[in-house]
């Protein structure tokens, strides 16, 4: 079948309408734009997007984990669906643009697609996945784990700060965490997966390019630090009788960006957060903890960096007589995305006029778990100076709407090819 | 008058068993022996030293401050009286020693003079000050700053953590704030101050030394730190753009370890406290806090560690685009013991037998207020390992003995000198 794929331009109008409407349901007792998981504002805004998917013909039901998934029927009636979607939870503080694009884009391409008269051969699956961002149960991706069988009992007794179980919290949200724990899509059902989705890094727009083409997702490793000194007066402790915990943390801290600063390619490394006590004025620190984390697409880097950095935290805290403890906390792999996808993404920016560049992702993504499920790709648009995850994140509207455009397109092009899994 | 010191000797007994009574006086809901300022076991514990002032022949009375005064007659009937004392408030989760062996003994040695049959030429006073400790409201020393005219009444509009003004929490125990204001010892009030502290350090130990006559209280000073840097996805942000508050955080730190271990003779510096935020993993840090102080008995030392400190910290966020605020929190100088009141302590313990050696004071002592009043001096004892300010506080009866022997007899030899002023 052969398309002009400018009619698959999506109404930006229409598109961006949508970004605002959703962008209404936050909780305003905080800056920017906060729709965390669990919220009243992220349940309010739910029954928006299922009655915009329904209103776009995708039939919404609701899977026991809260993921939201609409179907557009193929022409083979059944079978492998290509599947897009994004979520439409955000971190607190933040924006209106992460995961939101790709979720309304989605429903938009399906739209496009009726309105065009086409009918694609794969059924089209368009899915808000549940709670995508960090959280404090610890367990980001919560509805594209249980969609790929990787939810596990042990997540679902994680607790938040108010002592919440996380399945408590599903339960409470109507969910049924039992059942979210059971489901599992299968591989056969998955033509493939692709994922529009804000940059959030500044590399698009710095090299004045249209579209990213995303190769992997990065690893994450993460890892508490807990440093254990001696307490002492401050004032009659001589300096080299002290074992002082927030000074063995703080060399942590150093540590962690040298191996950052260290990397090739793609490689981050970010102290997150830091504790002390017993935080007096005028007693020396005995106890300090530091969370940190690195990422990078390359496996063998990631695996090479947190050994460095632990060596390096080691000799340090050995050598002023402080204890460490080391706890891994996460221990992602890199995802690369399928060369084929990857390869029908480029070909369709050709197709399309834009200008592209093959971009790592730093950011973790629904599509690092589905690409367990089938072969995934990642179509990113600019993010203005980079800036993601507060409320000053933006992506212009022409952008979007190149983006959009690309999405439908390459889920057209993508329908029509088979061996994408063995490319 | 001739005296053989050994009949200024404590009864030991009795003192010990005065020490243990008093540490029955704490929160156990903390570690260790916790009696803070204006807390119940607090208030407790000062019926039980007004008893034992009352039955040691002191008749104590409370000024509005808060102050436990017990006063001995002399034969001058009037005039400039010599001052003993210390406190008996604790930090959280400290010791039996710290403040408590000052006041007891100095109780003490009221009672082996009158059971001695000695009456001095000047009324000996007995102090114990109110909170002398470091407390919520930042403010240390409020009974000895009361009786010496400096406290103002900025001091009583600070907030402890839940937001009372010390102003309140003052009248809540009782106390008189406004009068607390305006009283004030006079210098013709005192021939001289002498003070018996456990070193809590570890150089009489180390030098198997039993005395310690201390030349000069350190000069304090602290400061907060305010990083201002920005904000951003900790996987997408290249670590060049980066502007990671908390990584000055920590290269603060180390400066201040930097300029702490760079001291002579006696300069300590110390992080205190920090914090960051947002404080979550996957965001780059975009404000942290630093409490640090630095101490020393050395004036022009403080000075120049001070200027260094702010500079290394200056150059260091100016490399780093973070922004960076200075807020010096107290400025405390060194307090010299008088040269007389030293050379008296020394003499003393020529005459005891005792080995002694002159050493600094790093911590802060209400001595260092009252020698705004008259000449001041400090007796120390040995702590062993040089632990204070926690549960292992811990001074051996022996030189408990010994530092209470020592007490009384300075003051019955600065009883009998005059002159101490000039010197």
């Amino acid at each position: 079948m052969m398309v002009d794929l400018d009619a698959l331009r999506p109404n930006i109008e229409r598109l961006s309408h949508g970004i605002d409407e959703l962008a209404a349901f936050h909780d305003s007792s905080f800056a920017g734009w906060t729709r965390e998981v669990f919220s009243e504002p992220y349940r309010a805004s739910r029954d928006w997007v299922r009655a915009r998917m329904a209103a776009a013909g995708l039939n919404p039901t609701v899977d026991p984990a809260g993921n939201i998934v609409g179907r557009l029927a193929g022409r083979h009636g059944g079978g492998p669906a290509l599947v897009t979607g994004s979520h439409t939870d955000t971190v607190r503080q933040g924006g209106r643009y992460d995961g939101i694009v790709g979720v309304l884009s989605g429903i938009e391409a399906a739209i496009r697609f009726q309105e065009s008269g086409i009918t694609l051969a794969h059924d089209l699956i368009v899915v808000d996945f549940l709670g995508e961002e960090a959280n404090e149960f610890g367990i980001s991706c919560m509805g594209s784990r249980s969609i790929t069988g990787t939810l596990a009992a042990e997540h679902l007794d994680r607790t938040d700060n108010t002592g919440t179980r996380l399945g408590d919290a599903m339960a409470g949200f109507g969910l049924d965490p039992d059942a979210a724990l059971r489901q599992a899509w299968s591989s056969s059902d998955v033509h493939a997966y692709l994922e529009l989705h804000v940059e959030q890094g500044p590399q698009l727009e710095r090299a004045g390019t249209e579209i990213g083409v995303v190769t992997a997702i990065a690893g994450i490793d993460r890892v508490l630090l807990r440093f254990a000194g001696s307490s002492g007066h401050a004032g009659t402790t001589p300096m080299s009788d002290r074992h002082d915990a927030l000074v063995s943390a703080a060399e942590a801290v150093l540590a962690v960006e040298r191996v950052g600063c260290g990397a090739p390619v793609h490689g981050v490394a970010t102290p997150g957060s830091i504790e002390s006590s017993p935080g007096s004025m005028g007693v020396i620190t005995n106890e300090a903890r530091l969370w940190a984390e690195l990422r990078s697409v390359d496996r063998s880097w990631l695996h090479g960096a947190r050994q460095q950095l632990v060596d390096q935290v080691v000799a340090a805290t050995a050598a002023r007589g402080v204890e460490l403890d080391v706890e891994w906390l996460t221990d992602q792999d890199p995802v690369p995305a399928a060369t084929a996808v990857q390869d029908v993404i480029a070909e369709t920016a050709g197709g399309t006029g834009y200008t592209w560049q093959a971009v790592p992702s730093g950011a973790g993504h629904d599509a690092a778990h589905l690409a367990r499920l089938g072969p995934m790709g990642m179509i990113f648009v600019p993010s203005v100076a980079g800036k993601s995850h507060c409320p000053e994140e933006f992506t212009a509207t022409a952008d979007i709407a190149r983006g959009a455009h690309m999405l439908a397109s390459t889920l057209f092009t993508l329908d029509q090819r088979d061996g994408l899994r063995s490319a």
